[in-house]
């Protein structure tokens, strides 16, 4: 796609470090880490997000994904991992071409993913789910 | 595993609004939602993060947050959707036993998932890349 530049970077029309590739995905440094290490498997083709892309494209990516956790795990001595992907600009997505982040913890970092735990509301629950169970027919 | 409440919630010990299930995952609501909807896809089998899950499960319980997400979105109406997998304590993983996070975001919610994008250090990366790659072997 004309102006992506994980498009760019997937077809190596600009250079980057390359920790895996192969015909389907490429990982890659993200420019901007939360922490040291942090890498993104961008999928070569072009899809937005998760709405969008193929099932067996996003399982590959998944697989590729947990492949590089446990090497970064390995080469930093990181003592967790979150596995992340946005959809969204209101979900942080901001290059809008699908990929999946592989962050690397360590104590005192600066990553920032956590919530506090919210109540649950069962009778606004129960109404959901019958909502998404309609959705996934 | 005996005492892991995702192993009692899966094989229907523990009751639960229950979003999709298949032989071998589940689909519920998070006890302590990070926004409204907030669900978890739960791989039936006891694993306690991506290193040990084997690639074939982790693959499908992704396809099957991807069809969760969807439905979610139509459902709810949010503006986006984070997939998360947390590994380790560090990463914020608080059941150990592995789960993925389909998080709905919607304007002015409370989720908490981002990081102020660091400078990359070309010559670490380097180097961590060579590791990487030989960890990758």
């Amino acid at each position: 796609m004309d102006n992506c530049i994980f498009c760019k970077i997937a077809q190596g029309d600009i250079p980057s470090i390359t920790l895996y590739e192969d015909d389907d995905v490429k990982v890659i440094f993200d420019a901007g880490p939360a922490t040291k290490g942090h890498a993104l498997v961008i999928p070569k083709m072009h899809y937005a997000n998760v709405f969008e892309i193929p099932e067996e494209l996003l399982a590959k990516a998944h697989i590729v994904a947990k492949k590089i956790a446990k090497a970064l795990k390995d080469a930093t001595g990181c003592e967790g991992v979150n596995i992340l992907q946005n959809n969204g600009e209101m979900a942080g997505q901001s290059v809008f071409h699908l990929h999946i982040h592989v962050i690397p913890r360590y104590k005192g970092d600066t990553a920032n993913i956590q919530w506090t735990p919210g109540q649950q509301d069962k009778e606004y629950l129960e109404e959901l789910a019958a909502k998404v169970l309609e959705a996934m027919k």
